[in-house]
């Protein structure tokens, strides 16, 4: 929640538009940009990670962010801050990780510190791309969700208990995969406005932000979410890391994805879930996230 | 030592062309992009400097990199790591002074960590301009100093020892000004190809490389070099952070700056000082930094 203070105090002190999204639309460069960093023991530990997980995870991040705005990842700079205990080995190994992605590394530093620090820069082309807004969810789209929710959580959860298994969960909160083949489809083919967000924070908070900033109601369906039978569905809704992408589009345009809902008038998100409908405000989603994790 | 020992294992494992120069040139894009971190209690102590500071010399320093590149500073993106000790009016100050020198904060992100780190990335526009790079020194080139150098060195050493006097060090330390005119001129109406970096590892760093880079051999008059008459020689030669440019253009383009010497065949750095002509290597002036500092 400090966070979300600090930004808005970022927001007042800057007078700038661009702060608070995952990535800033720089159009008279055509291109789009997003940070993001992960810090040994608050984000990751490495008692569980191994540096080419690091690698992979930092970049798959940002990738994602990229990805969700439209534009097509291109280039990526990465700022690695390393304590004097780790090795050469660390370093090749995470530049191994970082670079499976496929995404050029053009750039960066490299710093002394006590901790393991990673932040990424990643750069995104708009060119022949349409690029979304968070705003941009309109009354009779359609909301679709591609990728599995709670498996990451689920996996950090057992990685923190010392369990190794399943991999399912494991591999989805180590190596999760950004939905790049999604999300270029969209981003390449659409006509419309449009919106589109990862689920970096969960599945509900992309609902409830999109909603919310577009000043909609999202009317969701649970049981048309993908699901895995083993994950709690309390997670499926709330654990973040995923990775997976919201986006909110026409109903006539194809984009593969499940539908899971639709847009009408309104404020906020209504889950149908257990045949009881669920009305949730931002403050409502913000708090179940807050008390939650 | 070890970030270059580092830096070559990234280069082995990337195959990239890009890393280890301060910018990364993206042509197809048209812009140049760079990153770079302050870690506290590694590049920054804050029982000297104050969060607007912080703020001001984090963009500082990578303001810097983008004009030497001859490229225009457009946009920044700046991922802060704060530990729970910091409060709103720290966040307030830090962003008021990262917004001073007037390019536009786009985003970025906040964690929470141990100490406060900062990490930001700025992106050029290339547009109507000639872009450096350090390999372009020529035969017959003249070599040209802006800023003055060693005082932020100096600075340091007086904050360190718990001095806030004489004031033009501890500014030079704390809040140096990157050389935007001088660069912008050269970068929009330069024709020829040339070599530009910054002084922020020290002016004979920035000599070397751009002699090595270039195959070639920098001929430098000690005595041409603006100098302020309380600064050590060693530390003008060898002191960081000054944030002056080094630029290598032919004779006959008007500059501004000093003319400190010219480029003539061989390998390395020729210094003329105190009526003595000593010939520095790539290793030599290494070895000297890693002895210093």
């Amino acid at each position: 929640m400090r966070e979300k203070e600090f930004i808005s105090i970022i927001k007042d002190t800057l007078k700038s538009d661009y702060i608070g999204d995952d990535c800033a639309y720089l159009k008279d460069l055509g291109i789009v940009v997003s940070q993001d960093s992960l810090v040994e023991d608050v984000h990751f530990s490495l008692k569980y990670m191994t540096p080419y997980q690091l690698g992979y995870k930092s970049v798959a991040v940002n990738i994602s962010d990229i990805c969700a705005s439209g534009a097509e990842p291109k280039y990526l700079t990465i700022a690695l801050s390393l304590p004097k205990s780790v090795d050469e080995g660390f370093v090749k190994s995470f530049y191994e990780g970082a670079k499976a992605l496929g995404v050029e590394i053009v750039g960066g530093d490299m710093t002394g510190a006590d901790k393991v620090m990673v932040s990424v820069c990643a750069i995104g082309s708009t060119r022949d791309r349409k690029i979304s807004s968070r705003c941009n969810a309109k009354v009779g789209y359609k909301v679709v969700v591609a990728g599995l929710h709670g498996l990451s959580v689920t996996g950090l959860k057992l990685l923190s208990e010392g369990k190794n298994e399943p991999k399912k969960f494991i591999k989805a909160h180590l190596t999760p995969t950004p939905q790049v083949e999604f999300c270029t489809h969209i981003g390449k083919n659409i006509k419309s406005n449009y919106a589109m967000m990862d689920t970096s924070d969960g599945l509900m908070d992309a609902f409830s932000t999109i909603a919310n900033d577009s000043g909609v109601l999202l009317r969701i369906d649970f049981d048309k979410i993908p699901q895995d039978k083993d994950v709690d569905k309390d997670l499926v809704l709330f654990g973040g890391e995923d990775y997976g992408i919201v986006a909110v589009v026409p109903k006539d345009f194809e984009c593969g994805g499940a539908v899971v809902g639709e847009v009408v008038e309104g404020l906020g998100v209504e889950l149908n879930l257990d045949g009881q409908e669920v009305h949730y405000s931002k403050k409502d989603v913000e708090e179940k996230i807050f008390n939650h994790f």
